[in-house]
């Protein structure tokens, strides 16, 4: 089995890992050439995967047309803003038959467009399989238990990628719900920041789950909206990445948002993290497409409002939590 | 609008506290005297709700039958194992119209019948409220803005005890799910246990949040099949109180998983908790009922090994992770 990686930051480098210790041959492609270099010469990639030794299976190629020739998988691990420029390159070397895996998470910009839609766009002759869930990168990278989705309209895609990634460190379940677990992924990222926002209020644990399950509760509302299947939110690319993101230090978005509830305004926090904060990105799309699609997102609404209309996040919980009285289960069913 | 308080614990002296603060009279009963002297007389109950004070509006009685009469509403409060009796005793002083609201979680000792099922049965001419979610009483005492599920099968009961409790730190939703609220309250500590062995092995965040995740499909799993909801497990009852359960130090079930993980058997583990370890009795508890109602539960089935027949925790992840291959929403819906 040979295996190409379309991008060697954290997450393309730790599946490479993952599939070089299962045995396969695992090329790696990336843009940023000494990546590339530090990975053939040193088995290392210091940038992304701190103390992490790569396995010998696996090698950087420095042309994209190299890394996928003669591949039977082509996993995508590039940035979400650069995915639909990579895919452009890349069909022109695709072959039928050849399956593509999504690792991307986001909407596009602009179009709202979920990342394997861009995909199916660009490269329209390749079956796409989309890999989510709670999946630290440094964790799988050393072989913690981690388990994740393959998510697929086709289940036999799905199954086959399932048993291509399986093993007894790294767990595989199937779905057939592409938009839920895609819709999870993109979204998971504006609760991050909630929930950074309440810790950094001095806010309890109680106001945390508060903002993680209602927040799960309108992203489903918003999934179901847009066809998905709701049980799907319940799963490990809903729920489950959501808990491994608001709770981990890791997370730049609740790090960031931790920042905004101390008190400083949005350039300062984004400017004090220093990489991009997907989540700030993800709110402005989110609560438009939530409007063009007439959904109702309060949390959503309301960390647009601390974002860009420079609301008191202290008012805006208030806000939140003195709204009209509802049944937990309303429009989701 | 008076209230009776059946239990003067951290729960529901931190209820009493809410209550009070919104201008009701609430009374107070537990068969823990002391603990009601220590409220009429400090105004304080520091066994249980550590620097908080309890306002003027809350007054301990030492009749059971004086917290009950001329009460609206009658609020349990006591442990899991003493509510039968209780109930016994409260039956005789109740009236009809008073509404009765459960906070009691867990499942009854060889019955496995739910808490608001043994009130109905020892009460039956009293409406039941059962009321859950991700609710650290800690945090209710001091005006946390917390979130929380008032469900009955009669949705105007459900209304008013909403009505009756909410304010701007106590945002209450309604649900006719009492299943699904009351199985997510008994069954969370068994994962909250296993989440706790899994940090104690030295396991990551991805693979407690793939636990929480799976713990909570297998809990909707039997509580569909015993009549629930599937999205009610998505909520605060479910996997709300899991998220505040699980990620938590409060929690003596995660810390005794933390020992247990850390190679200490059982005995040793509880002796140090020093205090009742829900999960251990609610995993025999669930154990026996999937058996009985024929429900596939693996986290619960590889807990009770590790508990009761001293498997190796690091075998039963092992032997968790290399179950044969699932589709995510296989069964639940």
């Amino acid at each position: 089995m040979k295996i190409g990686i379309l991008g060697a930051g954290s997450w393309g480098s730790a599946i490479a890992i993952h599939l070089a210790k299962k045995g396969y041959s695992v090329e790696v492609w990336d843009k940023n050439e000494d990546l590339l270099k530090e990975i053939n010469n040193n088995h290392t990639n210091t940038k992304y995967l701190k103390n992490v030794e790569i396995p010998d299976g696996v090698k950087g190629v420095l042309e994209l047309s190299e890394c996928i020739n003669d591949k039977e998988i082509i996993v995508f691990a590039v940035p979400s803003h650069a995915l639909r420029i990579v895919c452009k390159q890349a069909s022109s070397f695709l072959t039928e038959g050849q399956i593509i895996v999504s690792l991307v998470k986001g909407l596009e910009n602009t179009t709202y467009k979920r990342m394997s839609e861009i995909i199916k766009e660009e490269c329209p002759n390749n079956e796409v399989v989309v890999l989510s869930g709670p999946t630290h990168a440094e964790e799988v990278s050393v072989g913690i238990p981690t388990t994740i989705v393959a998510a697929s309209e086709n289940i036999e895609s799905a199954l086959y990628i399932q048993d291509v990634f399986m093993d007894s460190n790294f767990r595989v379940y199937t779905n057939t719900d592409v938009v839920g677990v895609e819709i999870g992924a993109a979204v998971k990222n504006i609760v991050a920041l909630a929930a950074g926002i309440s810790d950094g209020l001095g806010y309890g644990d109680n106001t945390k789950a508060a903002l993680m399950t209602r927040g799960i509760a309108e992203i489903t509302r918003l999934g179901v909206k847009l066809g998905a299947n709701p049980m799907t939110f319940a799963g490990l690319a809903g729920i489950g990445d959501l808990i491994v993101t608001c709770t981990s230090m890791h997370s730049r978005n609740r790090r960031c948002g931790i920042l905004l509830g101390q008190g400083m305004d949005l350039k300062s926090a984004m400017d004090s993290i220093g990489m991009v904060v997907e989540g700030v990105h993800a709110t402005e799309a989110v609560y438009n497409l939530a409007k063009n699609v007439g959904v109702e997102m309060p949390i959503v609404n309301a960390l647009y409002d601390v974002l860009f209309n420079n609301r008191n996040p202290r008012e805006a919980v208030n806000e939140l939590m003195t709204r009209d009285k509802k049944s937990e289960l309303e429009i989701i069913i």
